[in-house]
């Protein structure tokens, strides 16, 4: 069968998550559905991630397999309009080979956690962004998050609850920026572990606040001791962005 | 009593709008109670703009009289506290003199409209655009718009349920502007008739897909003729982004 590439824009508030699960809606099972609806075809959409409920994306990579020869564009449209009115948003479809595999051919997964440092509730970001207060010194969060890069055993910042067979990844960059009130962490890998990200996240806001130093940050990580994590930041902020791919697996 | 001056983001979506009506919650209403809970005070809240329903607000300015002594910073947290869970916050509260008026006293108000110009639905924006489709022009749109500047009888551009005694109004500004996929128009004036800016949007839309020129925008405003105008935005896209006040207003 043609298999195709989506590119998904979703709010993950009120789902489960990406992954189909017994209690509750999910992403992964809404798309499924949807190109039921659309064509007939019973089928398995995977991704190159499985974000937990609340976790958003703003382009999450996953593929499909179609019973039918469409453009891209029609089908596209199509599990759009099945999906109405959830809130998720097929941006893109595009025919690839069938040796393109959404999670498996996926060479760099990149996410974005937003922060908005002010002491004031959130009125037009609620569910979009975690609220941090006092004020977070940005310089000294991305000063501190390059002891995260390279190869390292990420015991500390994984979840008891992480599947992975190895704690040992390899963080490719990590960046935080301060623009406005909000603080962006951004960070890139091939792969990340249960609740990284939000891990990471939840840790450096402590440094931007002054009750972490860098070296602290580094002790932590060296302990690989999941009781030397600092607070897990809360699902909310984190969104999915990006899914890079060998240039061969495209088309 | 003493007087301060309230600064609100608001997320109009939930509400009747700014002003207290019979027929559901509105933001005014949420602040007055607010109030009342935190030291008794029964008040009326006047604004800058009286938003419709589903109109947001960064920073709507109104004021209150407290009975009380209190610094501004305890007037925004007590506020705060109490308008929870409603998505509306107190983003600063500066004790003014009692010649301020939030209505009366402002100068000059600022609103920008914001378009997403994209064919795919939206997921992580639902009633924060407006979505439209096909591609817009921008830099014919901000051109074209130019022609609304000055002093004008803005009928064609005024709700016929407008309770302004005039139709003549300065607009002071008007720009339009992409960024990515967003299309944005802000525009400032002393003041605003009903449904102005929304149907600046919908008019200045059909100019950015080519069905009206510059001269069709100028001719039914030239018209004063409601029958003339392009469609009326919907309120989403729309934001209360400042009010100005002359300086010996402020303290």
């Amino acid at each position: 069968m043609p298999r195709y590439k989506l590119e998904i824009e979703y709010d993950g508030t009120g789902f489960v998550g990406w992954q189909r699960q017994e209690n509750g809606p999910s992403v992964q099972q809404s798309i499924e559905e949807a190109v039921e609806k659309f064509c007939g075809t019973v089928t398995n959409v995977p991704s190159a991630g499985r974000t937990d409920s609340g976790v958003h994306a703003r382009a999450m990579v996953a593929h499909v397999d179609i019973d039918g020869d469409y453009q891209g564009a029609k089908v596209r449209d199509a599990i759009n309009f099945h999906l109405k009115p959830r809130p998720i948003a097929i941006l893109s479809a595009e025919r690839v080979s069938e040796e393109f595999h959404a999670r498996f051919s996926c060479v760099r997964r990149a996410y974005e956690y937003r922060i908005t440092n002010r002491r004031m509730p959130l009125a037009l970001d609620v569910n979009r962004t975690w609220r941090v207060w006092p004020s977070l010194d940005a310089d000294a969060m991305d000063d501190a998050a390059q002891v995260l890069v390279g190869r390292h055993d990420f015991t500390t910042f994984r979840s008891v609850k992480c599947q992975s067979e190895s704690a040992v990844k390899s963080l490719e960059e990590i960046s935080v920026m301060r623009a406005g009130e909000d603080v962006f962490i951004r960070c890139a890998a091939r792969s990340f572990l249960h609740n990284q990200v939000r891990s990471f996240a939840g840790t450096l806001a402590e440094v931007g606040k002054g009750k972490w130093t860098k070296r602290d940050l580094s002790d932590a990580l060296n302990a690989a001791d999941r009781a030397r994590c600092g607070p897990v930041a809360p699902p909310e902020g984190l969104y999915f962005i990006r899914a890079d791919y060998a240039a061969g697996n495209r088309s």
